[in-house]
């Protein structure tokens, strides 16, 4: 039996535990839903002050060169680098996920003729992506690649037999089942059918370590604001190892990709490194509130992250089998920690309606469709004793009923 | 002769004289460079403090639906709608310019096969664009569309006449020379020749009156951190008339693009309207930052807008003959106000170092390569009494031969 007092003790025992400060989290809230939107740090609410008012206003175009906006999105890139088991000038800070996908799947393809695998279970705007990059490079057969999903990750292997695969898409973390891939493995597997991979680490940066140097990865792309904090549609970030970037050109072809962006040259000429990546002018606010964000994860050991995370993962579970036990839940991520991503699933066939009426007492995690009650474990910032609160909570929703009200079951736009 | 009393009786005669009053412009400077990067607002800096600290601070996740996050493209889309002769639901703001381009250049080659027309002057991230799509979709003649350049205006027509051509890509006002295209008749000699019109606003929206629906346009982008002062890499705006919706499709394809976007279905469906041409979430923050800023155009009569601007161009234009008469400057724009768009420009062998003198003294203009000074005159804020002082300062840095130091001729990351 977990007590709230075995919690409080690990809590005591946190060495993360200082982390908690530097945030804004409201009173009366169990927020595990940092997977789908981190929260406000002090650093970045300074921050964005700061730029506004103190760049921005002050200073007008000229922040361009005096406070470095220009070299922004290399910095915040080198920044990720460093949780992503990148080098510095391997990762840039550029557009959303599904832009970052479109350019480097785009660019994977004009190296490597073939298929396109994927997961048929990948996040959505994953495969959209590959759908709509598909379609516009015309019919299989044609120019177009072939879009092939496996159903289950034991098919890799085979599907990777078979031949004709051009480009591995994959996302470290499913979005759903929270389920990890071993990348390093999965990269080698790729690598010996001559194909690519190329991940979405949306889902691990900031919360799941990675390393994509020891894994000899090609291309990876990641989300800025989950784990990272970065703020609401912050932008995302882009992976292109170091040997395929001189090979790899992006097919959105913006001026601060070109070699000489201010010499307006009329031809297009890509920029030597990983700037050659970058489109248009990035949004430069909502990029300084995501560096300063990241500022937060410089004294933080990647181990201990992953140590926390898992640790919460695994009372959490606890939590639920002895308080929930027999209330219709059912555990839909993996149990086994090492295989599970910084969050924990559920899946009950009301799971909507629950949802929101965690919600309404404060516990926000979020629900997947069809069924998947969805919790991140943000070990940057999340107490142990919040667990408690949430399964409590949990509880409470499923042996009262109350989730079986007209507002609970009403569908918001952004679910 | 002007003197500056006769500015001053000007600037007491501006029915916009108040909107000063709205922005934070520092002291001391004299700010023709709201062309490319528009200054703060009051209202911008409150919204975004607003965003930060009390929605995504406070209310985190739920910040999406209880503050309407997810229709904020379209509502902005909407306020520039009105500025550029559009209907709500034609526009909507995603992304960067160049990535809007992109968007509407394959959307629009899928339904007209055929060469894309541009001038070899455009703004050259548009170039650019163009470049790396033909090089996407293949070599020419395979599936790739042949690019041609126009080298000047008159060209249009006959080579609109030597036939093939599918879509047409013009920017309305000239970055470096200010020039104005007749967007009406430009476009009926596109359609006339059976091709589509993609016209790049962002040199016009917020300070040249556009008619879109007037012209029978099809397509248009434009930028949201000039003239309409939304902030460093504002998120950028696409027009598609209503005509074209249903028949066009973005081959970026991101989950917000979709028709339910929280459905997860597995295939892309684009969203019926002009949600579709969305792709990823987009920055928030900088996106709150220009909706608050275009807030400021609530109030303001285009026509009214225009006039100010022409005057001040024609004021400006007179200045320098009055007082630059054979200082070496040549007038690089149209000297006719019906055929400029709201900057003055002007060309000296020495224009860098010449622009980079005036911006030490508290004038910040920009420099075009290669020899282009460049005055941004945004009718919202400017006074005609800056144009005194920005020509006095020019003279004097031009008189005193100040220009020529090492530091004004070292070249910075961004001119």
């Amino acid at each position: 039996m977990i007590s709230r007092a075995d919690l409080e003790s690990l809590d005591r025992a946190d060495p993360l535990a200082r982390f908690r400060g530097e945030l804004d989290l409201p009173e009366g809230i169990v927020y595990l839903d940092g997977n789908s939107l981190g929260p406000l740090t002090r650093r970045a609410r300074e921050r964005v002050r700061e730029v506004v008012e103190g760049q921005w206003g002050r200073d007008l175009i000229r922040s361009w060169n005096l406070h470095g906006w220009i070299d922004l999105p290399r910095r915040v890139g080198d920044r990720i680098a460093s949780l992503i088991g990148a080098e510095p000038g391997e990762v840039i800070a550029a557009d959303s996920t599904s832009i970052d996908l479109f350019k480097l799947a785009a660019a994977a393809l004009e190296v490597r003729a073939g298929a396109v695998l994927s997961e048929r279970c990948n996040f959505p705007t994953d495969l959209y992506v590959l759908q709509g990059l598909a379609r516009l490079l015309g019919a299989p057969g044609a120019r177009g690649p072939e879009l092939r999903y496996l159903d289950s990750r034991d098919e890799l292997a085979p599907a990777l037999r078979a031949g004709g695969v051009a480009l591995v898409v994959l996302t470290h973390v499913d979005y759903r089942s929270g389920e990890l891939w071993d990348l390093a493995e999965a990269t080698r597997l790729v690598h010996e059918a001559g194909a690519l991979a190329l991940w979405d680490l949306s889902h691990s940066a900031g919360a799941v370590p990675v390393d994509l140097g020891g894994a000899g990865a090609d291309l990876a792309v990641g989300c800025g604001y989950k784990y990272l904090n970065g703020g609401p549609g912050a932008p995302a970030f882009l992976y292109v190892a170091r040997r395929w970037q001189e090979a790899l050109r992006s097919p959105l072809q913006g001026w601060l990709g070109h070699a000489a962006p201010f010499a307006f040259e009329p031809e297009y000429r890509p920029a030597p490194g990983i700037e050659r990546f970058q489109c248009g002018t990035p949004p430069v606010l909502s990029l300084a509130a995501l560096d300063a964000a990241l500022e937060l994860f410089e004294g933080v050991g990647l181990a201990g992250l992953r140590a926390k995370s898992m640790a919460l993962g695994d009372r959490f579970l606890e939590l639920v089998d002895q308080e929930c036990a027999g209330l219709g839940l059912e555990v839909a991520c993996p149990r086994d920690s090492e295989r599970r991503g910084s969050q924990v699933s559920l899946r009950h066939p009301e799971g909507y309606a629950i949802v929101q009426a965690l919600i309404a007492r404060g516990v926000i995690g979020d629900f997947r469709a069809p069924d998947v009650l969805r919790f991140g474990l943000a070990p940057l910032y999340l107490r142990f004793v919040d667990l408690w609160e949430a399964v409590r909570h949990l509880r409470a929703v499923l042996e009262t009923g109350e989730w079986d009200r007209p507002e609970h079951r009403r569908r918001a736009p952004v679910t």
